[in-house]
């Protein structure tokens, strides 16, 4: 896969994009990722990205000259069709639904604006007008990074066996059940007898249950888009009467 | 404001710590940040921070020792009072007024795990578990990142007068209304006439009303929770009859 950034704050990759997984996909050649500085491609004498609002307000807007010219430069050089993405609060909410889509893809460009806003004709290059969530952020650039890892972790191949997780938040729509590793005893707190037992059965079906309570308290939004068996039916009834004080 | 945070990956913060406004903020002692590799914590003699899960399953977890010990020295040579962080997919979401309660505390540490999980007892060491978003990430360092800009970018006098940003997606509880700069016609695409009208009452309607028509279309939630005054809800009605075409 190939991805692109354009971004103003190249350096800020610098670290991300060296470490961990991403780091180990680079190097392993499954991605290959390149930081375009759009501020290169300015026709403006003094290097200028952005201007006033037409019409008045506070700060500054990111010009569309340079983004359309670097992003023509990127796509001459990487023809690649897939997918052109502009990081923005009022796009859609970017999800692990997303991300698989993402992964399927042969190129992503990540547009990482900076805070005060874009031209809104720099819209019409994108494919994708994405947010990370309900907050504000100074640019684009943490954004791209965690889509980016969001998406290049799902490649196949990327995990090792040690790293894959089937368990994953999400991936199975019920939040994670409870996780221990030694010590059984760790300064007085200690490990649930059921998962020291050796008996398997009882182990997968505490920790369903666990599951189960789990997104239960925190988040019933996610239940509630579950096709539940009928298993899990009733621990949850029993959940929800605990729960209850019955 | 102290910040610390708790990381197997450190060398992922360098280019974001010292980039752009968080760069800034450390420059001008607004925060004073740490970033502790608890590897260096751990007493196992092959410096191992994870182990196997009991009860058998995928992957490894992150064993209590090293995290309690390395949260215990920043909390001995930092002891203000503040929140610590567990980022976690089972968290509750981060969203801007979680940003907002954050950038009113003293000392935020964040706790950056692996994503093959924590175990469990290292949940009884924070005050916060947080999700950045419905998805997976490889660990918690980006997000750890995102809510740090976030959550800065709120403190006085991070932002310049240039860069405050009254019109913020979510501030105001409406996504943002299209943004034009210079030049009023670039390749054929036009900026807005009402843009250039020089009537400003004109234009704060326009804008208001693209606000809501934007927010409508994308984000009926956001609407759904905002208190609208009259002449919002005189606009929505249009927006909605010209959408259904009548």
């Amino acid at each position: 896969m190939r991805i692109d950034i354009l971004s103003l704050f190249p350096q800020m990759f610098e670290g991300p994009l060296h470490e961990s997984m991403i780091g180990n996909a680079v190097e392993n050649n499954v991605i290959d990722v390149g930081v375009t500085n759009f501020r290169d491609f300015t026709t403006d004498k003094h290097n200028h990205v952005d201007d006033y609002p037409y019409g008045g307000g506070a700060g500054m807007l990111l010009q569309p000259q340079p983004i359309f010219d670097a992003l023509a430069d990127v796509n001459a050089k990487h023809p690649e069709p897939g997918r052109v993405i502009l990081l923005d609060p009022a796009g859609y909410q970017f999800n692990q639904k997303v991300a698989e889509d993402f992964a399927k893809e042969d190129h992503l460009t990540f547009i990482c604006g900076h805070y005060e806003g874009y031209d809104e004709r720099i819209r019409s290059l994108v494919t994708d007008e994405v947010s990370l969530g309900d907050y504000v952020l100074t640019g684009g650039e943490l954004g791209a990074m965690v889509m980016i890892d969001a998406t290049v972790r799902l490649i196949p191949g990327v995990l090792g066996n040690s790293e894959s997780a089937p368990g994953d938040s999400f991936s199975s729509g019920l939040l994670e059940y409870p996780q221990y590793t030694r010590p059984a005893d760790f300064r007085g707190m200690t490990v649930p007898d059921i998962l020291l037992s050796g008996d398997h059965g009882k182990i997968d079906d505490w920790r369903l249950e666990q599951a189960l309570k789990r997104t239960y308290e925190r988040r019933p939004d996610m239940l509630a888009k579950m096709q539940l068996s009928g298993k899990e039916k009733q621990m949850l009834a029993d959940i929800k009467s605990d729960a209850e004080g019955y």
